[in-house]
């Protein structure tokens, strides 16, 4: 259902409205705050399968989604649920944000593409969330947490870019103890983090029972060290991890490998 | 010091000498029992600092085997030793290999090759190796351990290849553990393995105090999923990965990608 005949949304001054190139979906961001980057978008194709292999077909991939009820764990200007509302058939996403201002932005988004049906934004911390929310009371769980341990020391640490990048508001650890609890055993756990902190997730997933099952590199060049990493966990499930086809960013410097194309839907 | 003067080493029934391409190196090998992979090949190449990035350099890579004492656990046919000897300016090697047939070709290869002074063979016990070297008595440790979990319920556990193969004589925490004991602090400890243990392979690394500092990947295609990982592990190191560049085997069926060449020293 189209927003046209609602209550226009604002959009306040210092922000801009970025189209999605996917089922005209579109986005509130204020590039002086911050601006989702390339890893959400990542984290979505991953998350909907679109890196799995074919032999593992869409049978298996796509099927989890159907029906499910999904929340997003700092869900910033509410880019994941937003892309993951076009990319799977999951019946209804919530998205969590600790900062107001991101939470009033991603509620705007919600509103303006009409999809108030399907997501809900939720302002509160990650640390609180069973107490929102209930515990096992989600089939998956996505979250794209601030990559940079510490941060405390920052100049400015309650700046809207510091809390989205340096774990200020949580830890590694928060997340993934939450994610553990709020998910219903067998539920499926996606995350994007940076590889250098990699042992910490092996070792916190493990910790709180999300067990790695899926997991992928993305590589800036097919020569360079990997700078991202997306993984997919099972609450309570069997070891054994299938570490996909990289992902290789940049065919040369400003040019994009086909496959990052497709996963942003150009 | 070539092995002319020396009386000649045995080669048995069924027993072949292949040749490394590195150094006029040889190797004995029994086809029917086992043969080393490009598994092997890919650690000593990975250890040695062939797969790191140029902004490491050479100081960075080449220098920790300035003198090094090292150990290869579970050795085999001396593959790794015998590669590594060429590769690195380490001291001494010692391969520990419970097998007598392969502990005996794998010592015949040293004295074939003229390296009886830089490597040694024992043949031994993974988890008795403390007893026999001292702890801390190494500045590197490499291995390329059996990879499948269990194998007690094969059909052949005795078999060279079984053994070889399946953890029947010793287990990935039996092969950390002891790594882990017989290094100095700061000591490197580098393995190779299958991804799809990925989790419980991070997580004897950091039960053993043998920190991920480097990681890499192979992919046999760009598009296919990973089959081995390389690591590089520091006694009590901090935390911190490198994940490095992909190594990508096949440009197509049959033919290796540049890259795999120059670690073969084609």
């Amino acid at each position: 259902m189209a927003n046209t005949e609602k209550e226009p949304v604002r959009v306040l001054p210092g922000e801009r409205i970025d189209d999605l190139q996917r089922n005209h979906l579109r986005i509130i961001q204020n590039p002086d705050k911050f601006c989702f980057g390339m890893d959400a978008v990542l984290l979505t194709g991953f998350a909907a399968g679109a890196g799995s292999d074919e032999k593992r077909g869409s049978q298996f991939r796509l099927s989890p989604w159907e029906g499910a009820k999904v929340l997003d764990l700092g869900t910033g200007t509410g880019i994941i649920p937003i892309l993951l509302s076009a990319k799977t058939n999951a019946s209804h996403f919530t998205g969590l944000e600790i900062q107001h201002e991101s939470a009033d932005m991603a509620e705007r988004s919600v509103r303006m593409n009409g999809l108030e049906d399907r997501i809900s934004i939720r302002e509160g911390d990650i640390r609180q969330a069973e107490t929102y929310f209930g515990a096992e009371s989600f089939d998956a769980v996505t979250s794209n947490p601030p990559y940079m341990a510490g941060g405390r020391a920052l100049t400015n640490p309650d700046s809207p870019m510091a809390i989205a990048r340096h774990e200020i508001c949580c830890t590694l650890s928060d997340v993934v103890s939450s994610a553990s609890k709020l998910l219903r055993s067998g539920g499926r756990f996606y995350m994007v983090h940076r590889p250098e902190r990699m042992a910490e997730i092996f070792e916190n997933l493990r910790k709180y029972r999300l067990e790695p099952k899926r997991m992928q590199l993305v590589y800036p060049y097919v020569d360079r060290e990997a700078n991202m990493v997306l993984f997919e966990c099972v609450k309570g499930g069997k070891p054994g991890l299938c570490t996909e086809k990289p992902i290789i960013v940049y065919e040369k410097p400003g040019v994009y490998r086909r496959e990052i194309y497709d996963i942003y839907g150009y």
